[in-house]
C-alpha cells in the first residue's frame, strides 16, 4: 500500500460535504487520507468555494497531513485516485422540484426517488455518472466508485452494465435501520443481524435477530417503525404487517399506502411548496453557517437535512474495501443468483461481506412469496428506465413509465413523460439530438 | 382401447352445454363418445333438465349411439370416466354480481376473473374443485380434467398443486385470437403460428407468423385488435403499442387503461347494472329457447352469449390426447422452466404440443423484457389467493388483495376483503370455520 | 415462396451423396428441388466427378426438373441457397485412422466421435465448418444450414456460439431408433413417442411410449438393444440396465463398458487395421459401383457403410422446416434450459416441434439422476474442445482432453495431445501458425 | 445464554480425542465448556477410558470447571447438548482394510474416502449417523451437530436431506491450506483469502489473495503445493496447472493421476500392508502412550497421525456460532444457488460467513468451466450412493458405483459391489434384511 489515499468527490460543493470531511477525519488511523479532492462544475463554484474553505478549516483543526484541493477539473481530481465519490445532482434543486410538482399535478406521487420523479431524476444523472466512468477508466482504473447519487439503485446498474468501472451503491437506510435497533436494543450494532431482502428505496427486513434472539414479530406486532426524515410518518395497517414477513422500508408507503401518501403531499405543497422548495431554504441556511469563518466543523444543524449516517456509511465501506475487513455490510451490488426472479445483472440491495476484493453478496434466506411481485414490477421499470437514459429512447421511456406501478394508466405515462421530458430538455441531450 | 368415452360435465346444466353437446356431434369420428354425463347440484335442476333434455333431442338428431345421463349425483358421473369438464360457477350469477359490484363501489376494477371480483371468485370455486378431484382421485385416477371454470388459471394451479389429477386449464381468448387472424389474413389456422407468453388472461402475443411471414409488427402497427364480446373495445395508444413486443391480451385493459375502463364500468352500472345482470338476462331467454320442445340444435343466439369457442377448444384438446395428435395448442399447464422468473409449479398459459400422455410447453422464444415485472405481479398475487383459498386464512388474503396492481392500497384492500368475504359467507365455509 | 429450392452439399463427393439424391427424388412433391449444388475441394475432383453422374443419372431416370450441378467453387454454389448439407471430412480416412490408432497405442479408447479421436476431428473440422458459415453469412443469410458432420454436437454448437448462421445438427441414431421400434413392435412411427435425454451420441432414451403404451421396463428388462453397424454389439448387464432409467445409445458403451470396447478394439485392429482402413476399402468398392453408367440408383451395397438414414432424416427436416409441419424430429439444438444444469448455449440432443421458422426443442419430462454427472462431464470436455479449436490454444486443448471421462490421467492426455497434434499439422493451423 | 455449555463428543475413545480436549482448554474464554460427553460404544470401552482418564488429567492440570463424562449411553450425553460432534469409525479400522483392499485388488483405488472405498465407508456410516440425528431431533432440537466423520460431504448432505438437525460438515484441508499459505508468505490468516470450488476432497482453489495481492498465478506457476500427510506427494504436470485456473486438492490426484497413484497404493501395499493397517499401528503406539498416567497434555506424536488441525477447526466454528463472528470459514453445507449445476439440496464445501443463526455460504466468484464436469461427476455418484445407504437398494447401489469417475467399467463396479458387500454385511442390516 501507499502512503496514503487519494479521493475525489464529484459534488463537492454539496451541502453534505463537511460529513464526509468529518468522517475522513474520525477515521484517520484506519484511512489515512492524504489527498482530499473536492470537485464541481462552473454552476456550483460558489458553494464549492464555501463548504471548501469549511472543510480546510475542519482539517486544519484536527492537525492532519490531509490536503484538500477544490477544483472543476474532474478530470484531474480523478487521475490516481483510490476512491471517487458522487453526490451530484444533475439540474439542482430545481430540477428536482418539477420532478416532484408534475406528477402531483395529474394525481400521482412525486418523489425524488420513487416513481415518474425518479425517472427523471435518473434520465438526467446516468449519462453524467457514465460520463465519470469514462474518465476512471481511463485516469484510475483500479478505484473504487461509491455512489451516493440517487436514485442510487438504478445509477448502480447502470454502471455497472454500461462500464467497466468498480463501483458500489450506497443508501442511508440499511445503516439508519441499524443505528435504530441498536438504540432500541440498547446492543451494539455487531451483535444485530438483519437481512435485507429486495432493492434500493424498495426493501423489507426479514430477519431481524438482536443479540442472538429473534425480534422481528415483535417488531412487526408493535409497529414500531424506523423511518426516514423525507419520508412522512404513517402508521401501518396491523393485520397487514403482522402476515407480511418483513418490515417494509418507509418507502413502501408509497406503494402500499398511495392514496394517503399522495393526499398528504398535495396538502404538504399547498403548505409548503414542493420537497426541493423546503430543501433548498434548509441548504441555504446551511451555507450562511458554512460561511462563517470561525466554524471549524460540521454544524449540528447539517442533521436536519435528511441524509442522516450518508458520510458514515461511506466511510465504513472504504475502510472494509482498504483493510479488507471482511464484516458485513448492505449494499447495492450486482445481483448475481441472490434473488432468482432477477436477472443477474440487476442491482439489488443487499447484504455483503466486504472484502478487500470487493463486496461478496450474502444469499438470503427468506423471501416472503408475497414481496417478489413488486420487487420484479419496479426493477422491470428500472431496467427499462435505464435504457432510456441510455439511448434517448422515447419507446421506451414511455415503456418504464407505463409499467411503474404507481403511474395508473398509459395515458397518464404518456402525459408525464411528455411534460417532463420537456421540463428537462437542457438535461436530456440523447432526447433532443 | 375400449369401446367408446365417458364423459363427465360438472356443471351440466350451463348455457353453454349445447355447443359442447354439437362438439362432440361433429367430432364423433375421432372421437366416440358413448356416455355423456350431464351432472348438477340440486339448486341446477331444473336448468339441468331444460338443457339435458335438448342434448338428448339433439343426440338424437344425430343418429349417434351416444347415451346422455342427466343427473345429481356427481360420483356416479365421474366413476370411470375418461374426461371430466367443470363449468360450474359456484354462486350462480347472484354472486358474480356482488364481485363486479363492490369493487366498483369503492372506485376499483370490478370484474368477473381480474382483481378483487377474480379472486372472491377464486376463493368460492377452488375448495369445490379440490372437492371434485378427491373425487376424480379415487373414483377415475386416470381422467383428464379439463377445467374451463374461471379464474381457470388460478383453479388449474391449485388442482395442480394440491392433487394428484391430470388437469389442463382451457380459455376460449387463444383459439378466438386464431379464428380471428384465420379469417383476417384468409390463411387456414394450421399455417398461423402465435406465441403466447404470461399467464390465464394477462397474456402478450409476441411472435405471429401467418404462411411464414412475420405479421406482429404490421398488426402493432395499425392496432388491429381482437377482443371478447365481453371486454368493452377502447383503442390502444399507437406508441404504447409499438413498443411493447407483443399483442396486449383484451383483459389487459384493466391494466393498462384502468381509469378509462373504471369509468366505462361505472357507466355502464348506471345503465344496465352489473354485466352479470346482463348475462343473467341472456341466459333467461336462453333457456327459454331451450324448452321448445322442437329444438333439436344449438341455437344462434348462444354466440351472443361471450365464451365463444369454448366447446370446440374443448373437444380439440380431448381430440389431441386421446389420439395422440402432438398438434400445438394454447393451454393452462404447469411452468416447469418456460418462465424462469415464475415458481415451476406455477400455472401459465403458453403454446403445447399435445401428445397422448398429456400436452408439452414449448419453450417461448421472445419475452419482451416491459411485460415481466406485470406477470410476476399478478402471478404473485394469484399464489397468496390460491393459498387463502385453501386454508381459508384472512391474512394472506389480504396480502393477496393488497399486492394485487389494480388495488390502491391496503386500507383500501382491507375494506373491499371485508365487505366480499361476508357477502360470500354461505360459499366460504373455510373462512368462517 | 418461390418455384423451387437451391440446395448445396457440402463435399458433395461423398459416398452417401446417392442416398440424399434418393432422398430429393422421393419427397420431391413437398419438397421442391430446382438446383443441387454438390461441392468439393480440389482432392475430391475425382470422387465428386463419379457420383456427381451418377446423382445426374439418377435425376435424369426420375424425369424431374432438377438441374445438378458439380463445382469446386463452394462461395458459387452457397450463394442463394435455401439448405445447405455438409458431410465433408477433413483430412480424409487417412487422418481418421489415426484418430484411431494413436489412442490405441496408448491403451485409451480409439474412436471416430467418441474420446480423443473425436477431439482431433473436431479440432479438424469446425475451423473449416466456421469458414463456410462465413460465406453462408455473406451469400445466403437466410439458408438453413444441415450440419452431419461428426462430431455432430460439437460442431453445431461451436457454429452457433461462434456465427449467426441458422443450424441444426443431425444423427441417423434417433430415426433409426424409432425405425427400430417401428419395426418391432409393427407401429408406424407416428405412434411411438421416444424422449431422449443427453447429448449427441451420449444419449438415454428415457420414455417410450408405442401406441399410448409404456414400454421402457420391457426394453431395459429384455435388454433387447437397437445398434449401429460401426458400434461392436455387447450384451447390457441387465441389473444396470434394469436400475439406468434409459435405454443407453450404443455409443455409450464406450463408457460403461470401456475396458471390453477397448479390447475388442485391439483385437480388431489386429486382425483388420482400423475402422477406417476397413471404411476406406467398403469405399472403394463403393465407387467402383457407381461409376458403372448403367446404374441409375443408388446401389443396395451402400447399406453396408453404416449411415442408414442419413439422408431420410436430414429430407424430412428441410420438409417440416419448408412447410411449417410442426412434427416432432430428434436434433441437435442450442439448450436453452432444457437441460438447467448445463449452459444455455450448450447444444443438446432432444425432441424438437419442427416449425418454418426452426426447431422448438421439447422440454424433457424425465432425466434420471445418474446421468447428470456423465452428460457434463463429457460436455465439460466438449466446450474445452470447441474453444481449443476456435483458438489454437494447446493449454485449453490439454484441460479438454485430461477432463475426458475416458482419458485415464494428465500424463496420458499429454501425450496423446503432442502425437495427435503433431501428426494433424497440416489441418491444424491455429495450433501452428 | 446460560452459565456454559454442554458438548458431545460422538466417537469419545477416538486418538484424536486430547486434540479437542486441548482446543477447549485453550479457547475457555471465548467458549466456556461445563460439560464434556465423551461417548463410546462397548466395543469401543477399552479406548474411551484410556482416552477419557487422559481428557480428565488435561482438565486439572487446567484448572477449569470443566467435567468430563465418559459413557456408553448416547442419549444422555446427547441430552441437552450445545454442540454434538462425531468422530466415529464404523467397523473400526478393520473395515477401513477391506475398502482400501478390495479396489486395489481390482485394478481400482482403494481409498478411504474417495471412489469404492468411500462409497462402502458412507454405507456403513449414514445409517449410524441418522441414527443420532432422531437422539438430536428427539433430546436436543437445537444443538448443532458438527460432523467429521468421513466421508464428511456425503455424511453431512445425508443429515440435511434426511433429518432436521441444523449440522456443518468440517474437513481439515481448508485450515491446512489457510495455515500453508499463512506459514508461506508469513501473513497472518486473516489477510489471506481463499476461495474454495467444489466438494469435500474434491475442491479447486480459484482466488489466493494474500495480503490483498493475487498469488495464484505464481502458485500454480512454481507447482509449490500444499499436501495432505494421508496422500502421496507425486508433482503435477506444470502445463496442466498452469491452464487448470485452481490449485486443485491433493485428493484430485486420485482423478487427474489415477494410474499412477494406483501404482504407488500397489507399492506401498507390497510394503506395508493398506494404510489402514499403518494407521492401526500408530494408533496403538498413541493409546500406550495414552495410559501414561504423568501424561497430563496432548502428545506430540498425535501429529503424525494425519487429522491436523481438526480439533482447530472444531473449535473455532463452536466459537463463531456461539458468538456470532461473522468470520469466514470454509465448510460443508447446502449448495442453495452457490454451483448452479448442482441441485439446491447437495452437499458442498464453500467459504461461508458463520453467523450465530449458522453460515451462509458466499457466492464463488470464479469457477473454472474445466471442473464442473468432474465435481457434477462426483456428486451424481454421492448423491446415489447417499440414497443407496438410506434405502439399502443393490441397485441403486451399483448405479453409483458404476457412474464412479474412478471405476472403469460396470462390470468392474458390479464385482467390487458384491464383494465389498459381503465383506460388510454386519454393517448393513438395511441390504441385508
Amino acid at each position: 500500500m501507499k502512503q496514503g489515499l487519494k479521493i475525489a468527490v464529484i459534488g463537492g460543493g454539496s451541502s453534505y460535504t463537511p460529513e464526509i470531511v468529518e468522517g475522513f477525519i474520525k477515521r484517520y488511523e484506519q484511512l489515512p487520507v492524504r489527498e482530499l479532492w473536492l470537485v464541481d462544475i462552473e454552476e456550483g463554484r460558489h458553494k464549492l468555494e464555501i463548504v471548501g474553505e469549511l472543510a480546510k478549516r475542519m482539517v486544519a483543526k484536527s492537525g492532519l497531513p490531509i490536503d484538500v484541493h477544490l477544483t472543476l477539473d474532474r478530470r484531474r481530481a480523478i487521475e490516481g485516485a483510490d476512491f471517487v465519490t458522487t453526490q451530484l445532482r444533475v439540474g439542482l434543486l430545481e430540477a428536482r422540484k418539477w420532478d416532484e410538482h408534475i406528477p402531483n399535478l395529474h394525481g400521482v406521487i412525486g418523489q425524488e426517488t420513487t416513481g415518474p420523479g425518479g425517472m427523471m431524476k435518473a434520465l438526467r444523472t446516468i449519462p453524467v455518472l457514465l460520463g465519470i466512468c469514462r474518465d476512471i477508466e481511463e485516469l484510475s482504473p483500479n478505484a473504487w466508485l461509491l455512489n451516493f447519487t440517487n436514485p442510487a439503485g438504478m445509477v448502480t446498474e447502470a454502471i455497472h452494465r454500461y462500464s467497466k468501472v468498480k463501483s458500489i451503491g450506497l443508501c442511508n437506510a440499511p445503516i439508519g435501520m441499524y443505528k435504530w435497533l441498536s438504540g432500541k436494543y440498547d446492543t451494539p450494532i455487531d451483535r444485530i443481524y438483519a437481512e435485507f431482502v429486495g432493492i434500493n428505496h424498495l426493501h423489507w427486513v426479514t430477519r431481524i435477530e438482536v443479540a442472538g434472539e429473534d425480534k422481528l414479530p415483535e417488531l412487526l406486532d408493535r409497529r414500531e417503525e424506523f423511518t426516514g426524515k423525507n419520508v412522512p410518518a404513517t402508521e401501518w395497517d396491523p393485520d397487514f404487517l403482522r402476515t407480511l414477513g418483513g418490515l417494509p422500508s418507509y418507502y413502501l408507503k408509497y406503494y402500499y399506502m398511495t392514496p394517503e401518501m399522495l393526499a398528504e403531499q398535495l396538502e404538504s405543497l399547498r403548505a409548503n411548496g414542493t420537497r426541493a422548495e423546503v430543501v433548498k431554504r434548509v441548504e441555504d441556511e446551511l451555507f450562511e453557517l458554512y460561511k462563517d469563518p470561525n466554524l471549524q466543523e460540521k454544524p449540528k444543524q447539517l442533521e436536519k437535512r435528511g441524509g442522516a449516517y450518508y458520510s458514515e456509511a461511506a466511510v465504513n465501506l472504504m475502510d472494509s474495501l482498504y483493510n479488507d475487513r471482511r464484516d458485513i455490510q448492505t449494499l447495492n451490488v450486482t445481483n448475481g443468483k441472490i434473488l432468482d426472479f432477477l436477472p443477474e445483472d440487476a442491482c439489488i440491495e443487499v447484504n455483503c461481506v466486504v472484502t478487500g476484493q470487493g463486496p461478496i453478496p450474502l444469499p438470503v434466506t427468506k423471501v416472503p412469496e408475497q414481496v417478489k411481485g413488486l420487487i420484479h414490477a419496479v426493477k422491470t421499470y428500472e431496467r427499462l428506465a435505464i435504457e432510456a437514459a441510455v439511448t434517448g429512447d422515447r419507446g421506451i421511456a414511455l415503456q418504464a413509465l407505463a409499467h411503474h406501478p404507481l403511474v395508473p394508466s398509459v395515458s397518464v405515462a404518456k402525459t408525464l413523460l411528455n411534460e417532463m421530458l420537456e421540463k428537462n430538455k437542457p438535461y436530456l441531450p440523447a432526447f433532443f439530438s
